[in-house]
């Protein structure tokens, strides 16, 4: 499998994962998906997403995933250890740890649902924003020559970052750098690819750092594999910022047939800002 | 302590723990908080999170909640496990086990942050709905003789149950009964007393069952203090309905000084609904 790694994509290098025992995943950091002082949260969430998939025990797709952020993951290798807690005919009930050093420390920790998708009645009530299509809109540059941002093409449509805004609410068409077919890891990952909301309401930069993470999903791999590598338009806007911490809600719509009009997933987070 | 059991409010009763441990306490269900299988899952939810607040080690106050139920905890003793996973200056990672039986079970999971407030630049973005207040709007019936819905009251001001409704949104008064001041329990409680989003939009009755629900705290002790026993004003609204589980985000309003325009919370939850 080594031999090939050079020719993966950069996201399948970052979440590939050896296995130590069947609870136990050893993985390694990527500069491709480096941050200022550690990884960049949503590919720790997709290494962690993927250990779960990865499990000879797992059945059915994700249902709902929460990450919480302990501290900084540093260089070098990590071990992910996934317990099934609890599994019946329809569902499973994940704890997902990310350890690393010796002593060992956690590093984040991770609740997972999967469940056999059943076919219900259902609707969907959130409305896709009416955005113009994704190849109509001109791709920003990369914020920074190096890291993450370069693993994302992003399409500013409304809610520009250090500008005048009316409020938080960002549209923002998102693509894997280079374009990779969706799968469950890589919207894991995407989902924490936002712009922090407080961006779009100062204009002077603050440190920030995502402390808890949710995403509950509401299509299967079937509709994950109909959407393919197009881009994802992605919704967001914060609720509250109080006392150090600000929260945003987000969607993910993806492609149903030929348009954007299947929400895949919904996100939530809680972000710590200095000042 | 046993000796004022009697006079208790039935919250402090159901949530009353006894140490086993520093890290294990013990707890018995409540048949004033019984839904129709097992506990009401906000009871569950409060007893993880006052096992959390009764810690010796806790500092600062919650801000991120996060539970998952894997199964109906059964009627009797139970004990919540607490494990604090890592803490700085200003942060507590906390990670919650309940579990019940011979050889002992996991049926709720949940993970925690709790932090110190501090103060900073902060902006309310969501609007409280102009509703029209608690005492102006009439209380509804309980829809059960017994168990936890006769423990709140509830002045529906939009969207109302099995009826015709244009969307899943809902404005919904909500109180303790009897009155209690609110504090990070009862409010983790009261995040689960929704109505379930698929009664906003059918008209027959479906079976359901919260599988995850995430909460925020966007308010300190002393913004819970300043509320106190007052009805808080709680809206949700469901994103989807698909292969049998719904969405729903929520936020809960208190009183800032004199009306109710404090967004002590923000939640969101995965149901399971039958057929």
């Amino acid at each position: 499998m080594d031999m090939n790694r050079d020719f993966a994509h950069p996201f399948d290098q970052a979440v590939a994962l050896a296995p130590v025992t069947p609870e136990r995943l050893r993985g390694h950091t990527s500069e491709d998906y480096w941050n200022m002082v550690g990884p960049y949260g949503g590919i720790t969430a997709a290494v962690m997403m993927q250990a779960m998939m990865n499990h000879p025990a797992r059945r059915g797709s994700p249902l709902s995933f929460t990450i919480n952020f302990l501290a900084a993951v540093e260089a070098g290798e990590f071990f992910v250890d996934t317990e099934l807690l609890r599994a019946n005919r329809t569902n499973q009930h994940w704890s997902i740890r990310l350890v690393q050093g010796q002593p060992e420390r956690v590093l984040a920790q991770a609740m997972a649902i999967c469940a056999e998708r059943r076919d219900t009645w259902g609707l969907v009530e959130a409305k896709c924003p009416e955005v113009p299509p994704a190849e109509r809109c001109s791709p920003s540059e990369p914020r920074r020559a190096t890291g993450f941002l370069q693993r994302y093409q992003f399409r500013f449509v409304r809610g520009k970052p250090f500008e005048e805004n009316p409020d938080s609410l960002s549209h923002v068409w998102v693509s894997d750098v280079p374009p990779r077919p969706l799968d469950f890891a890589s919207l894991t990952a995407l989902c924490d690819s936002y712009l922090p909301r407080i961006f779009l309401r100062r204009k002077e930069f603050v440190p920030i750092a995502t402390v808890s993470m949710n995403i509950y999903f509401h299509a299967g791999a079937e509709a994950l594999a109909r959407h393919g590598a197009a881009p994802l338009l992605t919704v967001a806007q914060a609720q509250a910022f109080s006392d150090g911490h600000f929260d945003h809600q987000g969607q993910v719509w993806g492609r149903g047939g030929n348009d954007h009009d299947t929400l895949l997933a919904t996100t939530h987070q809680m972000v710590w800002y200095k000042e």
